[in-house]
């Protein structure tokens, strides 16, 4: 499809825009307990030490054995590599034997790692077990972790000495410039925001931030690689703060050079040892790449990436729309990974017919604006014949609700999915979609979203009918919720009623800093006047009236 | 004692004859199933997988997975690092977690390390776990391990891929010179020796080599330092050997330069990070300090560094001399450790009566080579009257044997340390000797030694008695005992009705490769008529008629 001369030169761009990471230092806050608290979020609750087992400065002064452990909370969620003096008290006469384990949360430090039962690797918890032959020492962890606390056990040294610990610190690394991003607190023309909206908006980029590494990752403790899924969002959030354009163009061109042979651009690639496709394809996120080069060329004005692109962007939607058959209806093929949701009991078809209209349609957007007007009518066509296709073969007149599948009425799945992607391929508009979201609201039957990546969609629906109030508590509720709960950036898996549900088996091994959880900040800095204290009251007071 | 500018000298020369280690590349020759078998060695064997299960070049063709395990046998104990490729098989979307577990013996590749429960730190067992981010890659095991058995097991890859392991090798790293070492086939006038002679030999130097590195350790698994009366029995095997004069020389000058601030020299001392004393003071050991120095300067030729270290060794004897009552015995002060032998029941007075004995008349041989002959006679006269006082207080006449202590007769412990050291130290000599010895040998309720270290000095105590027969018996029978149950090197513990003895509550933790275990080379290269196969032939048959 695109010649292996284009997909050297797409691969040297990508390198090229490969950003210097900023390391910066920091070091642990405070020495933590992590107790049993059948009330606390996943039943572990993080308690500080009385001040009088002397905190952090007491850890040099303290002398450590066999068996022996502490706990360190750095403050914050951290990426990067923990250091350590390691100093002899005594004489050294055998190898000291230490384990690390690094959590994103305090589960993640009290439960047992094993015997493991997951679903993926075992590899990505993030224990580390270390042998050293000579002390004293400066010990640097050359795995990358992603943590906020860490557990140190000296699980041994000898009957001739005992150990203490100095200069703990974590070198942090990220490509996100803080110094870029503009306080949320000039945005609300005077105004101020609510406490909590400030704290979402924090997570939320401090979530973005961990992420941005020399690609946008999805997770920086599971995963760590590039999904155009997540790309997408995460790009939308960095366009409201960190401004990193390059990093968003290295990704794109990332994902163009290492498309399959037939020009399909896959699910997620990977970075390291070298550049390489991943085997996952998700057509969906297929389908969204075309709304990533437009989103990106809108906001940097380098429409010059997007005219160099078009062709992957173009395969994409040709792709997409070939599994649209002479209805104008998207028919599942059962040979691709639709996700749209976590949730197991969903059915796509309506959502997904809602995403390639979504591709089409931006597709007809960016062919417009680099001049290929033909091409932009005929796509804007397509999209629009799938609309209307929409509302007469997917919408059920009894419920006022779209189906999740074409269907006799009463035996049809009502789904979120569903609905927020019909309103956000404008299938329904203004006070339709309105009316739509509202049915949904006091249609308790209908499928609800399993996780952040849906949630993002049903929020962008409510603001896109205007509906603000829903749009708010939504987000308030649900990232929110999180917060209440401890998190300190966004979780990949949340739902309120299953602090323990993983697709993998393990709770633990679930990502707790995840991009596609960050999205938040990108509402609240679109709309600032919605999220502001004013509006806020405003609607709040309307709600109660 | 001695000033900090001498000190600092010695120290100086001492690290100016810190050797270069010799690298070599070793592969492994086969891989192994360890069976448990009731009968074997620790309950443990080791089992050559079937041809067809392929073999060492398999690896590279196998893939491997979660919780898949397999053991390398190098065909021959190794000190060095492990290195390796490990290659992915699918597409690498996790890290890679492995552990290694290296092994001196077969049991310690089966037997779990943990919960562990040795008196000694858990670090010096040899288990490494690793996480590797990326594949492929070449792995190098920085900590530098004994052993000749590693178990390799995948923990985890993920789903989507299994790894393949390659170049699989040890950087073996050792001070001693192969090339030095006359085969010893030549050493026996044209005659031949007995195949278990030949075995234990090389046995024997194989132990030694692998304890040469930047000093003399007693052991690369376990406590890898050096000390004096292991250094004394690998200097005695090394000059028959391997010839390394300079590495015992810089061990002298280490031990002179790190002795205590009263100047007695330290049982061990550390190289690393810096040079500097162990906390442990053994008086026997204190003593042979100088029979070491005075068999370095004739071995070497070197008599300026036994002059240069006179005062250090002169200084030793006087300690210990300063524990000798007016009636020409010793008498343990209760403030020292004794070591003489690991075995708990044995009491020590003879033994170590016997060892200032040794330690004296060395003293004043060097003194005289040195041309301090008023010394020499000063020191020669207080050994004499000590054979004097042993003979009056030790030896009981009835049993025709010398007593641990001076006692009533009846009450008296008999043990094999207290004659050798006897013989060793001429308290009796010639005939008197070999009668003595004899009526040991048929003295059941004599303290046998419980290791090798004390072995030594009994085989040491029959040749110096002419008992070539004995001798012979005792070294094929204990150290070729070793042989038989699979040692490749000799060991730090061993008595063939005890195979989990272990002074440490840990028969894993014991050394197998022990310095003060590799001296049958040193007897055989010795006296290599007296093990030649005639001479052996001629013994046997004697002992038949």
């Amino acid at each position: 499809m695109f010649s292996s001369e284009v997909r050297e030169k797409w691969l040297r761009t990508a390198e090229s825009l490969k950003p210097e990471l900023r390391m910066h230092r920091v070091e642990p806050v405070r020495v933590v307990a992590i107790r049993h608290n059948e009330r606390a979020f996943q039943k572990w609750e993080v308690e500080a030490l009385p001040e009088d087992s002397g905190g952090v400065d007491s850890l040099t002064a303290k002398q450590w054995g066999r068996g022996e452990s502490f706990v360190l909370d750095f403050g914050e969620y951290l990426v990067g590599r923990l250091e350590f003096d390691l100093l002899p008290a005594g004489t050294v006469d055998a190898p000291t034997r230490l384990t690390l384990v690094f959590g994103e949360t305090a589960a993640e430090i009290a439960e047992p790692f094993d015997p493991y039962c997951g679903l993926l690797g075992r590899g990505w918890l993030q224990d580390e077990t270390l042998t050293l032959e000579t002390l004293p020492r400066r010990i640097r962890v050359e795995r990358r972790c992603a943590f906020r606390y860490v557990k140190i056990t000296v699980v041994d040294t000898s009957p001739a000495f005992s150990v203490r610990f100095s200069g703990v610190m974590c070198e942090q690394v990220s490509s996100a410039d803080w110094g870029g991003v503009a306080p949320l607190s000039r945005m609300a023309d005077g105004d101020i925001f609510p406490a909590d909206i400030l704290e979402i908006d924090k997570v939320s980029l401090r979530t973005l931030a961990c992420c941005m590494q020399t690609v946008f990752e999805d997770g920086p403790k599971r995963d760590r690689r590039l999904w155009v899924g997540d790309l997408r969002l995460q790009a939308l959030v960095n366009y409201k703060s960190f401004q990193n354009y390059d990093l968003v163009k290295r990704c794109l061109y990332l994902f163009a050079a290492l498309a399959k042979e037939d020009g399909e651009v896959t699910a997620c690639v990977f970075e390291k040892p070298l550049p390489q496709a991943g085997h996952t394809n998700i057509l969906d996120y297929s389908a969204l790449f075309v709304n990533t080069l437009l989103e990106y060329a809108e906001a940097s004005g380098d429409w010059r990436t997007a005219a160099e692109l078009w062709q992957v962007a173009k395969r994409q939607m040709e792709i997409v729309f070939g599994y649209v058959n002479s209805n104008g209806l998207f028919v599942d093929p059962g040979t691709w990974w639709i996700f749209i949701d976590w949730q197991e009991e969903l059915r796509k078809q309506t959502a997904m017919h809602g995403v390639v209209i979504c591709s089409l349609a931006a597709g007809a957007l960016l062919a417009e604006r680099l001049g290929f007007s033909g091409e932009a009518e005929q796509w804007s066509q397509r999209a629009e014949a799938m609309r209307r296709a929409a509302n007469e073969h997917l919408f059920c007149p009894q419920r006022k609700l779209f189906m999740s599948e074409p269907q006799e009425c009463s035996k049809a799945q009502i789904s979120w999915a569903s609905q927020a992607w019909m309103v956000l391929a404008g299938v329904v508009r203004d006070a339709e979609a309105r009316k739509l979201m509202r049915t949904l609201a006091v249609s308790p039957d209908a499928v609800r979203p399993a996780g952040p990546y849906l949630y993002h969609y049903v929020v962008d629906a409510l603001l896109y009918a205007n509906l603000e109030e829903e749009a708010m508590k939504l987000l308030r509720g649900y990232w929110g919720g999180m917060v209440e709960r401890g998190a300190d950036t966004f979780w990949e898996v949340y739902d309120p009623e299953h602090p323990f549900l993983s697709p993998y088996n393990s709770y633990i091994m679930n990502s707790y800093c995840h991009a596609w959880s960050c999205t938040p900040a990108y509402f609240i800095r679109r709309f600032p006047k919605t999220f502001s204290r004013k509006n806020v009251h405003k609607l709040q007071s309307r709600g109660r009236s």
